[in-house]
């Protein structure tokens, strides 16, 4: 057999254990009913399968019930905002879209593939996406940079009959959303009355704000690299001048440290630093999510001199916030109703049901743990409840 | 839970066996590597993944080591010629497209998913396709009308670095030449001698008579339901009259009948029938392969009383013509080699590599068994052998 010539001649650290669990890919496909003999092969070919074709072009329904379209969802990503790594591209993503679709059927019980999508503007990305969307029962986007991401989300839920979900918006909201009911509870604090201020006004933090709004908080003031969203800024991109109008109710103008003055909660889905005095700023206990990966905005130790309950997005500290915990669930939930869309009082319901499952939550223990095998049913029975 | 509005209140035949098969699909996305604990997720999603992105955004072709293109094909349709039931749109053909995908994992070992997109135009359909191609390891293409597959195939091979195939072509064409190579050992002919009549001017038709063409046959004349395709015709489509002047070296003109006067071979892809007084007309003892599906063109008891040959796409007749014998193992073999195309050298050793495995070919065992074991590894080794 001839060089391969893919393949290059030495491979990066093959002996690293990262690498070592990535050699060939993290999935498989793999046929569900049995292939045995000519009989079999005329059920499940031809020519018994053109009936089943039949029935769906008469009524296209049926292809939720008789495809795979059943109970898979594709994790679709362009590769232009991969993690912490930017626009790596559609091929250097697959690896994260392949652990996703991981972790769908694990947590899940969904099959899920992952699509890398080499497109440029974001009309050629809708217009990929939309082209698939026969294929699959749901689109779970992902790593799509800001702000492109939420005109492509909105344009393809207008055009697609099947639930589209942007995750690193919508999930991470949601997660953030119940840790924030139960670091609520745990402080003696009314949710609807928490002052909230947000570092970061890409992807996550215009959804934390959003989904924060809709749980009935008034309060939120959301903070970018220069400062506070408000309306004299004339720098705004569109998505910020709608955030500029919808959070910030007592017209703030400065810094992030203005926007911490007196604050009960702060998240940091930015991956700047805060220093400890803004957090001394805040008023008393407060609530502070540093969900910066690798590196929290401010060291979740520092924080805790300060404040009554902190939690981050890593696993080596009390209170991960992991998007695992909501969009297995959500996707069960609305694969197995018929949802033809993620409704914005689904997410308001998943994250009140993530939260529920801390009975006694403490400062240590404000959300479930992602291998917690009750969540995604939790989760999975709220959406379905309002399918 | 509420009722599914994706799912009709009556289902059709749901007794049916062919129906019960495919209830909720004939697939699974299956996780190939360990996921128990908090070591394993950060080893295969965050953050350990990261290493692996970074990896293959300096060096592209690792994502045919560390990732599932490694070994995953795409069937690939828009569902306008699914079958003989035309243009039934890409929700209708996803039960070809999955039951393909069975195929290549039971017979190649080739983890495959179906992809039906939503398109109307050649461009658009390149253009979805091209998009899709970081995704994969190769490009199965199925059930495309003709002409526009043969520019489809034609513009797609030019873009991408990784295999793309038109089944309905080049499957069709492989087993076809490895069946007459027998065919003509058993009737004592020399195959390139042959004088081949073939019905049927669409994807199959154009790709046998290049196939033939290629193996070293030089008298193919090609029919469609006018007649002998020659260049005298001002009828013909580009792809016939690309056709009427590489094939009918003899200048014939009329029908199939007069195609048929004295040729050694007939080759039935078109869904039409054929008088026998027609069949009588050819050489003695001429080999006929009558593939349409589920009606050939002539019955095979009807042309036994004057055919030395016979063969047809059926399984309960002998010789089967079956695609199933070729692009498991021409896939197994391109991601095994990394080869970046499926040549035309690949082709004719693969219809030779199964034609081989007839040690003793006879009249009623021109082809292997469908179920024959080693078909695919043969076609693997031979293809790989050429990359």
């Amino acid at each position: 057999m001839s060089a391969l010539p893919h393949s290059p001649t030495t491979a990066p650290n093959p002996d690293d254990p990262v690498f070592r669990v990535h050699e060939g890919g993290k999935l498989a496909s793999v046929p569900t009913k049995e292939l045995r003999d000519r009989t079999d092969l005329s059920l499940l070919y031809t020519p018994g399968v053109a009936e089943v074709c039949r029935a769906i072009a008469e009524d296209p329904s049926l292809s939720f019930r008789y495809t795979t379209r059943r109970n898979t969802v594709a994790v679709v990503s362009d590769g232009s905002a991969v993690l912490g790594l930017g626009n790596i591209g559609p091929a250097a993503a697959m690896p994260v879209m392949e652990g996703k679709s991981v972790l769908f059927k694990h947590f899940g019980g969904v099959d899920s593939v992952p699509v890398c999508l080499e497109t440029g503007t974001a009309d050629e990305l809708v217009e990929a996406i939309a082209r698939l969307a026969p294929t699959y029962g749901g689109i779970n986007l992902e790593d799509i940079s800001a702000p492109r991401c939420f005109e492509i989300e909105e344009r393809l839920k207008e055009r697609l009959d099947i639930p589209v979900f942007h995750d690193d918006q919508h999930g991470t909201a949601i997660v953030t959303l119940a840790a924030l009911i139960n670091a609520a509870k745990v402080t003696g604090r009314r949710l609807a009355s928490l002052r909230v201020a947000i570092s970061g006004a890409g992807a996550a933090g215009v959804a934390i704000a959003g989904i924060l709004r809709r749980s009935g908080i008034q309060d939120v003031t959301v903070c970018d690299s220069r400062g506070i969203v408000e309306p004299g800024r004339d720098d705004l991109a569109p998505h910020k001048r709608r955030l500029a109008v919808t959070t910030n109710p007592r017209g703030l103008s400065g810094g992030l440290g203005d926007a911490l003055s007196d604050a009960d909660v702060f998240v940091g889905v930015s991956g700047g630093t805060v220093p400890e005095e803004n957090i001394a700023r805040m008023a008393p206990g407060p609530i502070v999510f540093a969900l910066a990966n690798p590196d929290p905005e401010v060291h979740p130790e520092v924080a805790a001199r300060h404040a009554s309950v902190v939690a981050t997005g890593r696993s080596d500290f009390p209170n991960q916030i992991n998007n695992v915990l909501a969009f297995p669930g959500l996707f069960r939930g609305a694969l197995d109703s018929g949802a033809p869309a993620i409704t914005e009082a689904m997410k308001l319901a998943a994250a009140q049901a993530i939260a529920d499952l801390v009975e006694t939550p403490t400062a240590n223990e404000i959300v479930p743990s992602v291998f917690d095998e009750r969540v995604a049913p939790a989760v999975a029975g709220a959406v379905a409840r309002l399918a």
